[in-house]
């Protein structure tokens, strides 16, 4: 109950800050039986690592993942799977002048507010580097689920946007390290993003994401609707400040008779404006949402705050930080889609009950 | 686990639908020993009623609370408290042509894929008749904490909202049928609603919410950040496609420089672009998020769809619903934010041994 | 988490006290399309009410129960199915004397130290009336497993018991007021509760419980082992002192070689000193545990005692109320042995996938 | 869900197997800004550790505890404290002979059933060696509630055990090999314990435990009644069989004018037949239950049984195993009351509410 563990079903709980000895999590409910492609975690965490290009940060967090139980012979045991990375670039000393500092925009002070004792270095639980976690727990999931493909990108960087009617070919996203999959508005955002990094300033941007195969049928209602649960997911990762599903807020501003998804023979329906998602259940159609970022707190420049004492200080502008960090947030939208989605995969098998007796009931 | 229980340390669940007996839930967790005004309870539920002027539904939904436990000689006892509200106005027979129908954006078809088996009268639990429950639960949550005040309105409907630099008095939004605390955009919603009902269209909207009087330190990291756990709050509304908190969306589109808010001492941000929560945490700012709401699905206009047997059918427009669904959905969104802060309210009190235990510490 | 919710998968939630409007329960997570004999519902609250012989309590609670959402058209929906008792005749005024004292042996005190606001009449959620509500869900839950029996019994009587070797023919016990299912050793229960009674005292028992028709796999490890679960849920019964699985307390007597069940071919065990669970999950066997109640705390003399004000007090020797409480608590025995199973029944459905998975993966 | 995780406020998940990297957990929800001794963790891990006499098994596990994340200069940060123990003695080549078989009365089969799936290897999640990290957790948990003391010791070995009138010295118990506060009586399991070993037997016994230093008011009716909670802690531990309270199964054999326990001024109950929980409620007294373990499974004797593909095998008898588990088996009886009340006394603080509201009412 106190907020490190996702899930009803499929539960992940996670620990570790961005300095200590490590990072690492529990995934627990995780059905037997299942062939593990450990590489494959491996991949998923590199794709969120730090220092991949030039545009993110000289960090390099190693970030080798280590499996410690769960997994025998190649396949789950239907026990907890462990796993832990360890922190071997933290260069704690960076952050002695941040002891009793609070940056702003940061939850330094919340964290001393809420707990009077706190880890100065880098952020500590609150550092973005937890969420290496839920990317080695969403590639897990990723494997329960084979049937279905979650794919984000990257459709804002600052006040530039994806054409509303451009034709985007998903995969090609990792060609370019803004994982835009539309060529020239990768370019744009690259731009974007040297020009504020040479001012010593930041940028937010726009996760879309997108999921194909699904089933219908999963979500819960009323309270755990597979909308909200999605939203608690996205607004739970670092410096993420709206979602939105399908039509999202431009919904707001249209008619009933526009926006209404009109259902053909065959189940499928003529529209998607409800984002796949009908009484927070799926409905068969694909997955549509959009997360928002914030730009990065840190800033290469000095900015005035206060300390413990409630005196002012100036935050000095230093340190290795990404000056936007919507390309690294994709994995990590992608990991708790799939953690989301896992878990309500496996809650839906109740129904499976229902179907059972439907079809012994309707036998003559 | 299936869906119907809200909350971690205060626990609201529901039950009840559309047509049937009754509607009601069981509110567990709540401190013993707290006055409760059960009239201001009864108001609340009359804020969210149909019928309550012309650009409402006609439907006279009566809605009497009634309180069958956990309150003795006045005041709470800290055992359950279970209510109740009957269904007297429920016309069955007007939903006899809906049988088997799928009704366009809906909740009909997901409910018939997952459970095979359906109340088709009004929707059945997907019907928002069901946040009845939560209004009710919301003022009784609002009473646990007398030094907080929450105040939601409408702030857009359709393509029309509040001009961005409008003095509002928000007090003032219980002067008009769409609660816009701005008399001359109240006027042009209300035009915007008529003009709709009369071509039997329907109108999405915007509801903003602001929280005054917060405490710092609530909220609960990584995965129970208290802005995941108001978007998980305000997705499980119906109706809703987004949500977001302080600066939103638009974050995504500003520099860091623009949009860090500084600290001030006597520990006051410059700005509130944060919303009031950083790091998942009060800091003691005020709250302010926005949800959107697409528009009505029911229309007063024949409808293509299917039927369970997947022909082909029209759905006849008729029926008694709002041509617009947001100035009723005001009580509701305070209602689900009151019981999100009240069950962090109640989970915070753990921080309070960290608090004894550092005060001891610091004596010399 | 405040303590009135049991269960994971299938969860009920009540409320409700001695006196009061109505006690009740929401019963949620119930699989969808399960026909409901409500009249069977209805005969396990009756097996449980209050004067049903001569040798329990003359209090006439009616007991009517009123199923109010959850089941349309005969089956269930999936979504929560709620229902509630009146308190028909509950005579408060028996109850002025109390106010303020507390009755040894009963909860007063404590519920008093806990909340400092209480219900003292009749014990108020304290009261064993509140297990009306289990009964209720379990007769539920008892049809969503129809292929298994449980069959509870008394099996002690102060220091009455059946013999070791007796052959019991568990059907009968319906036969005699006690529940017994040997007739001689019934004969004697009911003589020394009718001796108790006359002297104004009062006596405590055991019921034992045996359930058949169960599958192999249920329980989950390492902390909600089935038999770690059931033990809650026994212990949770009012006035119930101890818990024993198979063996029991008997087993720390024994040497490895006597209590070892050895495995035959067939997959079944020679013996059952396990009772039905290794490693906390189910092995196909018969379950069989035993519930030890201590004699019931009102008693028709008078005791000292104190008040709130931490004065001496007779407490008098009055009221309705059973000299022993085991007959009536065969069912309520039962109910949480369903609620238990059920649980579990919907929580190993996850270990299907693992079925599927292993079938696929063994094709050549 | 899945069952790894044990506690509501305070919740412990736990991961590993007898074979494999490590075994470790996370323990969330511990408040902040409690020093931590850490060396008193290890002697808790120490005390249950094998091969600390002739009579247990002379396995050498090392376990060194390796704390990971949650404490920052020697005070916990109210962040996921995650704990760590390598498997450094596994000779998992000494359990080839067991790959498909299953050994009687241990969890082989049932594990099989459930998943499908297996690690043979010394049990794999279903061996006690799990519980170093209840041990770990538990050792964590006391150093919240420095003001209660539980003390386990062993009661029952085999058919001997402590007389009734017997004067015990608790604190003595750790002079012996027994944990037996009675000399007499420990020399007496020594000898049993010797005999049993001797003959490549094994015996089971009993665990007593007593905690002082309780507040009144921990513990939440119904369902999660503190009696309720401790009798699944207790029998989720390995080879446990059954637990009683108080006066336990005794009580069933007494009459309420014996067992009732008369409440004198001062608030001090005469006798303590309640063994401390009233109502589900601590009532401020001791606290004493007894927990009955089965004889260790594992013979040094060849046992019948079958394999997976149902044939007829002969268990060999081999291996390091404890012919007694119980001496070993009080600290993690201790582990488990701790990390039982430690979640009760983090939950009771919601108390405090109507404390304050009860204290602010009274004012004139």
């Amino acid at each position: 109950m106190a907020g490190n563990t996702f899930g009803s079903h499929l539960q992940l709980t996670t620990f570790g800050a961005s300095h200590g000895a490590a990072l690492g999590g529990i995934l627990d409910g995780f059905p037997a039986g299942i062939s593990i492609d450990t590489a494959a975690v491996q991949r998923a965490v590199d794709r969120r690592r730090p220092g991949q290009s030039k545009i993110t940060t000289q960090r390099k967090e190693g970030d080798q993942v280590q499996i410690l139980s769960g997994i025998f012979e190649g396949k789950t045991l239907g026990t907890p799977i462990a796993f832990q990375i360890g922190n071997t670039d933290a260069k704690s000393k960076d952050y002695d002048h941040l002891r009793g500092v609070y940056r702003p925009s940061h939850a330094d002070r919340t964290y001393q507010l809420k707990y009077g004792h706190r880890d100065h270095r880098g952020g500590g639980r609150a550092s973005a580097r937890e969420t290496v976690c839920r990317v080695v727990a969403g590639a897990l999931a990723a494997q329960l689920m084979p049937f279905l493909e979650v794919n984000a990108y990257v459709s804002a960087v600052g006040e530039a946007e994806i054409p509303p009617d451009a034709a985007l070919n998903i995969a090609s996203r990792e060609d370019n390290p803004v994982r835009c999959p539309h060529a020239a508005t990768a370019q744009r955002f690259e731009e974007l993003i040297r020009a504020a990094r040479k001012e010593g300033d930041t940028l937010g941007g726009i996760v879309s994401c997108q999921v194909t195969g699904l089933q219908a049928g999963w979500g819960e209602p009323v309270f755990a609707k597979l909308d909200a649960e999605l939203a608690r997911a996205m607004l739970s990762i670092n410096a993420t400040k709206g979602f939105e599903l399908g039509s999202g807020f431009a919904a707001s501003r249209m008619r009933g008779s526009q926006h209404n998804d009109g259902i053909r023979p065959g189940q499928k329906n003529a529209t998607n404006h409800a984002g796949g998602i009908e009484g927070g259940i799926t409905n068969g159609e694909d997955l549509f949402f959009r997360v928002a970022f914030k730009p990065v707190a840190t800033l290469l420049r000095d900015q005035q705050s206060v300390n413990q004492a409630d005196e002012p200080v100036t935050v000095q502008g230093k340190g290795r930080h990404d000056p936007c960090v919507v390309p690294r947030a994709v994995p990590i939208v992608e990991a708790m889609t799939y953690l989301t989605l896992a878990d309500h995969f496996l809650r839906s098998h109740t129904d499976r009950i229902a179907q059972i007796n439907r079809s012994q009931n309707s036998t003559p």
